[in-house]
């Protein structure tokens, strides 16, 4: 099934991949609205809009404003965190901290959650819709065989539950739409950057590159697929 | 195999289940330390100790104080929050709050997180031994089939993480070591009493119970099992 997307909504659209998407969906002539902290857009295309997904009158205020406007065909959460200023991911449990773990969740799992309360009810549910959120295989717990990267690890499996949690409650009043979690690949972003040194150059994507992948998972997305953690091909990931 | 358990650490002892676990270790025969927000003890035979497994000095203070004794066959986290005065397990994403969220992470999955580094160096390496941390089959993505409860789930799916990211590191220092997750099944206590209405009689234990069961798991684990989420029945759940 090839999914209709009229109007859709980029959650952290200054990102690497939230940026990427937000264009790739331009381009195949999607209406975006591209919301980030900044509330710029690099494409006169975009429709840009603030949200700060770690204050919740921020995230209403932000979906308040597009109400009036008609349901949402896509709503993707594009944030997240893997490093900051005193974040690093942690190489052993000698170096895990409350601190670290506090910052993980409420970028990596809260923030996305909150933009689901807040904007799941523009949702369209008279034909296919979707919510996704950019996870990563690495909150795969049955796929973790290298260890480390505790917080995020930590974190990714949080979103992926919340995103199965949605994709229940959605089936009881949105029955055509999916809700996933998302694995975009390893991608040049300023996310991966510090840590892109051991992947072959052919298994790292650039933004546009990873944007289209998704968007082609997205496209084909029906509620069979609600509740699952897909990979940028396609293939699903166990939780 | 069956476990040799000399000397344990029980993290959250006053709880329904922790308390009814060092009891039930030391009627096997095991020294307990029994650590708490309170530092108090039912039962004369257990060694009780102050833990505050939301600040991180209490946990280190509490680790150094048992160094000089010997190392450790287990180590029990039995600490957890579902419910309290403002938080209630969210039945809609209409009742998402983040500072709700904050402290299910920070109770649920962080907590455990920093015990596990702190007392883990504690470990004993040269014979079998356990790290157990208290989770929950709700905690499931694979197995959630009634959505609800987003906070809770959410932690105790980032404490499965958690735990199986740690046994991947344990494997390294301790290959004799298991490092489990444990679903205690429902149990009659302060936690689950609010939800117990919909429980048949024949499947909710008392804590009594409910410790027994989990000791006989501790005691059959091997490190073939170590990054498992295990039931009280020793069968295991899907992450």
């Amino acid at each position: 099934m090839a999914m209709r997307l009229e109007r859709a909504v980029v959650v952290g659209a200054s990102g690497g991949i939230g940026g990427a998407l937000a264009v790739a969906l331009a381009d195949r002539g999607t209406r975006v609205h591209a919301l980030s902290r900044r509330g710029v857009a690099a494409d006169a295309r975009l429709a840009a809009g603030i949200i700060d997904i770690e204050d919740e009158t921020s995230i209403a205020d932000a979906a308040a404003a597009l109400r009036a406007e008609g349901p949402l065909d896509l709503v993707l959460v594009a944030t997240g965190l893997l490093h900051a200023d005193r974040i690093a991911p942690e190489k052993s449990h000698r170096q895990l901290s409350a601190a670290s773990f506090e910052r993980y969740f409420a970028i990596n799992a809260t923030g996305p959650a909150l933009v689901a309360k807040h904007f799941l009810p523009l949702l369209r549910s008279d034909r296919p819709s979707v919510f996704a959120a950019l996870s990563a295989r690495v909150g795969s717990i049955g796929d973790n065989r290298l260890g480390g990267w505790y917080g995020y690890r930590a974190s990714k499996a949080a979103l992926n539950m919340i995103v199965k949690t949605l994709a229940v409650e959605l089936a009881r009043t949105h029955p055509q739409a999916a809700c996933v979690a998302l694995h975009p690949g390893t991608v040049a972003t300023d996310l991966s950057q510090p840590f892109l040194r051991g992947v072959p150059a052919d298994r790292r994507f650039l933004p546009d590159i990873a944007a289209k992948h998704l968007l082609d998972v997205i496209a084909d997305l029906s509620a069979a697929e609600s509740g699952s953690i897909l990979a940028w091909d396609g293939s699903r990931i166990t939780p």
